[in-house]
């Protein structure tokens, strides 16, 4: 079986690897020229341009997708489907919006092609455990598929979730849950380092890992990275944020369900991102007009 | 009537002004001469130390302590119930924690020395304006004090709410509320500071204060402070809190109830104050670890 | 001047009084005859159809749009169109979603017609207090309509804030506040209640209106519900909400802002609705689970 | 070697069946002589009194107190310290405030008697899987128990994490982040259950147990709850929460930490126990009062 892969980033490119050790043949494309050599020279089949994709693949023609989502996964499904014909697959792996993947299905069925969304969990070591798969769309086409999803999974680490953008709901819906479950052991280990006990925070996560209730693969990561840097040192508290976790906090307002640690953990990641933020020079500004509190002044604005 | 004052800070002192406007006599004193001196220019009585303070006074003596909560009122109170007998009164106005005012109230109680605390609201605009009081305590001592407290607040502004303690934890309340109320306009305004439509947010202030819904004295003070300096540069996000925010949070976790404006409101400040908090930077190495994300490396870990 | 009002609820009917009272001519409208009529007593003049409205005002001919939003306001303000031509203006006073008003004034002005959304607080004390307005829209049309906003108005109670969708975003973040600060007051007056001192609340909301940090209208309004039901019997604690404090959340993680207390006064609203939260039952079947712990069951479910 | 186990419920029976099947001989009291007789009957010595189970212990002897924390911890450590003597060690193996153990220690160690606190996690599959201890007080007292733990503990699932209170610290926290993580999983589930796709949830949380970052072992708890009673049609959504959970917030206050995903957990448990809160009436009162919004009358409250 042949497949073709658009978008060779740190995910496309290790499910590239996956495939090609599981005995499958890939068809690589990358806006990168280097992305697409780096791949050939591990057994991948290069491809010069997306119809060049397309036209070495056989058919039904499965094309699976895995760039940024937003702009460019709306342009490179458009552009690909102009290539292929009724039968053929498109697989979306990114993170796009399930609202979006709804419409491009529609778009596509209207000219018999298939789209499955195929939110794909496991990050960088996806390589060696598999990848978790949460998979939408026509049930046909899911099956056709189900060698490939094996192949990047681990055992059972792959599903038919429900229609065309059930797989982008529920990868959204994980990576909310992933915020709130990261800021729970960020706070957890904030109280542990400013505690009087000057804990071990390296063993400590280790400990956490052998037995406990809250023992957790994000767990077994923060273990690594208090190997690597006890105190954090190198990182700076800077975190970025990627669109699922603001659509889970908008899906639970749709549905009217409260989602206070989802919607925590995101603001803790805006905050993070703010200097010197309005809402707390608001707050300073305030506590002194009635306090008559001292603030510090801001030696950018006594300029 | 007669009235002694310890503690002439910015609360204190505007205090005895509004006494002295009013015709009573203030036999006032603080660790610091100068502040004593001021007092002595504007009318009142100048004391030397605490037995002084008790020295000029009438049977019965009454004696308001306004000095920080925590040691200074401890031992403030403690030193100068040492030259006071039974049925003098000692008046905390200060932001005590009220558990500590129920056992200072039964310490002095054993010598016949009544204990009122006298939550107080208002701040610097209470000169002008008056301060609203919220008195624990006996209620013999509390009718006995009336004309002092109908003297300091605006008309009905001082009320008996309660045994000792209750004045402070009324006053604790209060303080939890007034976090979270500023923290709500504090979002507000930043959602409509980064909105595209480039708002005039003192116009807005006043406009609000205008009839709508959320009229208020924080907002007043919003505008005020945004007609002194529009884009608050002067200012930087740095807020400080007092203990009573957190003892609210507290008391609501160990009555069980829900709090989560009050706490996320004093979280928001205990953030105001963290730079390149652990919690944040271990979101950063954990994104870091499974996906690969670059991190900003800290410049001060990369020594 | 004379006006058209359309939509004759608790805020149109006082609308149209109170500018019956400040002496204009109000054209009124509503899908209830009876409404109509109750207003034509009080001497607004009748109108038969939107067309009608239309018919009897003079050039350029100003239509005030007070029916709920979404739908309503939708066909409302579509239908009422095709009877005006260039120049007339369409006001906008109900709580519509700013997108969709910036939207439809674009679609109005193909045809040269002025929609001004008119951010409308103050609730139904709005008829004494006058109404707090926040306008957008063109600058030209504002002007047109200054007497109009000035008799709704309190002295100072409006303003041009911005282009067209302006006024029903500042009206939307203001009701986002107003959330917030409603939860900060329950919450503490929760505190209070449950506590060991058993206070008097209705005496503690008139106490801190006094010149109190806290003071506000909505304070107010919580010392007349607790005049009224110092228990609160009367009243189940089911809370609505109305869209404008789900849009400002929105708003808020659009533009990257941390806005906790607001969302998370949003959350308490749907927990209120929540009869037995199924987050809540997956709580407890997990305590169960790793621990043994007993849960409640759930009668419905044994059948 | 021979240990003293004291409490036999849940955890303390199970984890003498672990020290019975790897060979210790125990020595177990109950204030239930039928727990006592359960556990004679697997092996165990029983004992008829705190006294005797020092009394039939060699020295130094260890005795593990495995009871509800507060008051009857207070109780056991007390009384059977009265018949034990320098060297001699108690295991506190429950969920004391760390506070409470660093006094306890204190007072034991004036009679040379070492207290270790041994937090304990695992819930009832400990018996299988082992216990995840952590251990704090005296060093050598944690040496001597080391055969005691590995037996309890899986490979590495026990170590010393510093000074008498250390042990329950890290207990404390680890509960605090158990909570949020539940949370989070409670709120991602509840969103997937009341969106448009109808999940099959159980094979979701099976799902996302393989190989996505969220897996952990709550979710494979998650996966048999879902396995059990796919709708939770059996439980209700009544939460306890028991002291940790408090106490984490508590010292994050303490700490100037911001943990608003624990607090919020924290607050969502305390509102699943609530009836008709006191806040959420206030806030429809509030609303009735300003909007005229109709309330749900209070029946209970109509009488």
């Amino acid at each position: 079986m042949r497949i073709g892969m658009i978008g060779l980033g740190k995910m496309g490119a290790n499910m590239v690897r996956r495939l090609l050790n599981k005995g499958y043949q890939v068809v690589v494309y990358d806006q990168q020229p280097s992305a697409i050599q780096l791949c050939e020279k591990e057994g991948a089949i290069a491809a010069t341009s997306l119809q060049d994709v397309v036209a070495q693949l056989t058919l039904p023609r499965c094309v699976w997708v895995m760039v940024p989502s937003g702009e460019a996964t709306e342009k490179t499904i458009h552009d690909v489907s102009l290539s292929l014909s009724a039968s053929d697959i498109v697989i979306d792996g990114g993170n796009s919006y399930f609202r979006d993947t709804i419409r491009r299905a529609r778009e596509l069925s209207s000219r018999g092609i298939h789209l499955l969304d195929a939110g794909t969990s496991g990050g960088i070591c996806g390589l060696q455990n598999g990848y978790c798969l949460m998979v939408g769309g026509e049930v046909s086409a899911y099956q056709h598929l189900i060698p490939i999803f094996a192949a990047l999974a681990p055992s059972e680490g792959f599903a038919h979730v429900g229609p065309a953008g059930a797989g982008h709901f529920v990868k959204m819906v994980h990576n909310g849950i992933e915020y709130a479950m990261m800021q729970a052991y960020a706070e957890g280990f904030e109280i542990l380092k400013k505690s009087e006990f000057g804990f071990d925070l390296e063993s400590i996560a280790h400990l956490w890992n052998q037995g406990s209730v809250i023992r957790s693969w994000l767990l077994e990561l923060a273990h690594a990275a208090f190997a690597k840097d006890p105190e954090l040192h190198l990182v700076k508290g800077y975190v970025e944020d990627s669109g699922e976790g603001r659509w889970t906090v908008q899906e639970a307002i749709h549905e009217s369900v409260p989602a206070p640690t989802i919607a925590n953990a995101l603001f803790a990641r805006f905050a993070s991102r703010e200097e010197d933020a309005f809402s707390l020079r608001l707050l300073a500004a305030l506590r002194n007009e009635f306090g008559g509190h001292a603030v510090k002044k801001n030696e950018k604005g006594a300029i």
